[in-house]
């Protein structure tokens, strides 16, 4: 619980006290590589703060065809958010791609928290400020980006998963083929 | 003013006092259908809520073409956020497409109504909140979303645009052919 700590106050600072209350909404879940963390169809009960590891959400068309909506490493927040926050089923899938350890929080915890202490409402805007930023950018980049650009944007932005996601990965979040990313792979600028 | 109470008042009660706090860090702007509100390489220095009337907000490529990012209709807010809490040049337009009246929240204010009143930090991570899953909902969407799909979605989602909006920006923010479009139009399910 030390390492949900140090991520918070890299925004707020807790008392002990404080933190033995945050803390008392999180549990601690491993989950092996290829493990699901949530499928579709499934209550999407949980936010998940990743402390190792990392992950891949996508949806799944009626062809079977993935399409990911995101990856997630150290210190990122995942959730099917539209079931979250309307606690629904899920529509989408989250897989892990490297043994990992999580943090669970509900709804409920998330909302109790928020309310009882400013600070941790302050803590989740901020986050929430730069997910819908990362999202912004995202749409962006899938409206006007060609393979070049959305290439070299993710791999300024995410260097870290860049180097540990197989590249089909990566094709897939960009939108391009396998046989574009691996020109783009050979011939960076 | 009272339409900002009113708005606010949707998701936090405030008190007099409070709501006179509250409305010292807005400032009231007319635009005409055609004008923009920000253009690529403007300071983002304000968020947007708009009161009256219908903005879109686009990328401009290289080649000059608009890719609409989003459209925004009466109590949306709206902002180039990635300029705007970067605190950078825009890099987004947005322009109005039916007269329209908006109040104009600069960051410094919106920190401090967050920092000062815990209820106005909770009214804006719940905001947020609902702007990030429309915003996953879109990148899903435009993943995996078919132009049939797109569209009935669209039409779902915000009936009052669908209306009120020319078609070829509908077409544009859908990501398909006007042509598409028409036939969409003529043949709903």
């Amino acid at each position: 619980m030390d390492r949900l700590r140090k991520h918070i106050e890299e925004i707020v600072d807790l008392s002990d006290e404080e933190f033995e209350y945050v803390k008392s909404f999180f549990v601690l879940k491993r989950v092996k590589k290829h493990q699901y963390l949530i499928q579709e169809g499934d209550q999407a009960t949980f936010e998940y703060l990743i402390l190792s590891g990392i992950f891949r959400m996508f949806y799944l068309d009626e062809e079977g065809k993935e399409h990911i909506v995101q990856f997630a490493g150290e210190n990122w927040w995942m959730a099917d958010y539209q079931a979250y926050f309307g606690e629904k089923k899920a529509t989408l899938h989250i897989t892990c791609m490297a043994d990992a350890e999580v943090l669970c929080l509900k709804l409920e915890g998330r909302e109790k928290l928020s309310a009882k202490l400013h600070k941790m409402e302050h803590f989740f805007r901020v986050k929430l400020t730069k997910g819908y930023v990362a999202q912004q950018r995202r749409i962006i980049s899938l409206l006007a980006g060609n393979p070049q650009r959305r290439y070299e944007e993710f791999g300024r932005l995410y260097p870290h998963l860049m180097q540990q996601i197989p590249k089909k990965y990566i094709a897939e979040y960009l939108g391009v083929s396998r046989e574009t990313l691996s020109r783009l792979y050979s011939n960076p600028k």
